[in-house]
């Protein structure tokens, strides 16, 4: 069979039981993605055909045995189930095991697919902490079982979002994550910053086609510390795994102050901005573009994005929640396949 | 004579030779600031002359001897002098200590004027530390400065500011300032949490017409902290200062994540936001309004606005300054002294 070249995206079900279902059905129906790449999606085919009944009622949800069988039609949406589980009695909102195992399933099956070279990118549904702990799925998320199957150490996490009517969105890489802001402080190391200098800069160079990607990173304290007057990590960590990235030949600067560098991002002098918490760099995201964020993992082998928002277990199955994070997760991860795709050829 | 309507408001020159006195004639040209106030400067009538040929050629200086005098036309400045120094040798950039004394020398007048009456609030240009403290005017800055002289022990600083295309700015109290990170958590205890919880309440009221004014606090860490998983200090501090001005009868939530809070502020959530540190109130205000803040201090008796930006000595006489912070700050002074006055009445 013929490859096609538009990049051919697995969408995983997330928790059959939160909003991923409803969102996946609303997004699908979303015209320009068709443009982009041809989208499918790996869960369970009662559940989402129900789903599609009642949040997308013109959308089919057609059946396939393999990738190979997906005809990427606007209108029909390919589903590669990976449970012929009853749903019988799953209800939204509360979790139950088969439903979870459905979420376990479907990822390990588009790790399976993007290994063997079937799918150009991934992209997840949410899923939820505690109900994926009681089926002991042990990872903290997504990412870590991801890079864990891929046989990864290093990975980072890249915010892409902002205002959607500006031409580019912004990318922030967070060095620290789901950490107390007293404890984040300790974590600012040299190493640590300058393995996500490299991680933005290859994913700037293959997933953006930017291999003189412009990176700054921003400072921790006020005014990056008025030269040692309130606080010296900038000189004594951020300062020299600067420099050193700069020794490797990557073009980084910094630390800037955080107080201005995002309007510095905005205004296009930098392609992505490391920064060093996790408000620091969700506040500018999301206070431009709320509820469009696009959560990607950078460091993998192959694609991966996610909605940025849970499984919403409070409003899941009421008809109310919004696919624009997922139509943008699936748009980025369609970008980053296509720009791979074009830097192998 | 009879007392105009329109407040009357006093513009201090700040650092003769930074950016201050081009921003005040260039700032001074725009037709909307009449409208709202009648403005005049406190300053040193030959070098602001010179900076008007300089820089605003269409605008006059037109000396008086005491505010009453004041004619307050458009397109002639009313500039109450407060030093005959000759300004022969002084050189924009260059701090020179006879230049700063008319820094000091117009503040002192100001509050003079403020607390007999005369005016209804003041405006202030930008002083430049390093040179301020040479003639050992012994303050951190101008807001220390003026709580002495007020004999107030209770302030804050409220940044005003965001995209100017908003309907209403956002405001945003700042509990910490010029603290490193890592001290600034250490601060964050319930008292100094209440008293900017109150000083925003009276600042709403009073300077807004807000009694019933929504606030909302923001947590220190991701998440909130997620119920204590990440830090703990919003549990411990910041919500016993919360209940307790709640008590006090003050319309007042959280704490809030830090990173959805400014979004729901600016879709008018509430009316302020009281932030824990220097970049959570910075990054919104100047992301979405880089160049149009203005720094009001709370907590004082009379009213009290600031540029948001320094002396700028680097670009100081060059006809490149932006009057844009400064006309948002006279504009905003303008409002805050209307509302008192209604309030007054």
């Amino acid at each position: 069979m013929m490859r096609m070249t538009k990049p051919i995206i697995a969408i995983t079900m997330g928790d059959p039981v939160g909003v991923g279902p409803e969102v996946i059905v609303k997004g699908l129906l979303d015209p320009s993605l068709h443009a982009l790449c041809s989208p499918f999606v790996i869960g369970h085919l009662e559940w989402l055909s129900k789903a599609a009944s009642l949040f997308a009622p013109s959308l089919s949800i057609r059946p396939i045995e393999a990738v190979s069988e997906a005809r990427f039609e606007p209108g029909v949406l390919d589903l590669l189930p990976v449970s012929s589980t009853s749903c019988t009695g799953w209800r939204y909102g509360e979790s139950n095991p088969y439903a979870s195992q459905v979420a376990v399933d479907a990822l390990h099956e588009a790790v399976r697919l993007a290994q063997a070279g079937a799918i150009d990118a991934m992209v997840t549904a949410s899923i939820n902490k505690e109900a994926m702990n009681k089926i002991r799925f042990a990872y903290p998320g997504h990412t870590e079982f991801l890079a864990e199957r891929a046989g990864v150490k290093r990975f980072g996490m890249m915010m892409v979002g902002g205002d959607p009517k500006d031409k580019e969105p912004l990318k922030i890489v967070l060095a620290t994550i789901h950490v107390a802001l007293k404890d984040m402080i300790g974590m600012i190391r040299k190493e640590l910053i300058l393995e996500k200098i490299r991680l933005t800069h290859e994913s700037l160079t293959s997933d953006f086609g930017l291999s003189f990607g412009r990176i700054a990173v921003a400072a921790l304290n006020p005014h990056a510390g008025e030269g040692g007057l309130f606080g010296n990590e900038e000189a004594m960590e951020v300062q020299p795994a600067i420099l050193a990235a700069q020794k490797e030949g990557i073009f980084v600067e910094g630390p800037y102050p955080a107080d201005t560098l995002f309007y510095r991002l905005r205004q296009g002098q930098f392609d992505a901005v490391v920064a060093l918490y996790h408000d620091q760099a969700l506040i500018p995201i999301k206070l431009l573009g709320f509820g469009c964020a696009v959560n990607v993992t950078i460091g993998l082998p192959f694609i991966r994005t996610s909605v940025d928002h849970g499984t919403a277990y409070d409003i899941a199955g009421k008809g109310i929640a919004e696919p624009g994070s997922l139509v943008a997760a699936i748009s980025l991860a369609a970008r980053m396949a296509s720009c791979r795709k074009k830097l192998s050829q």
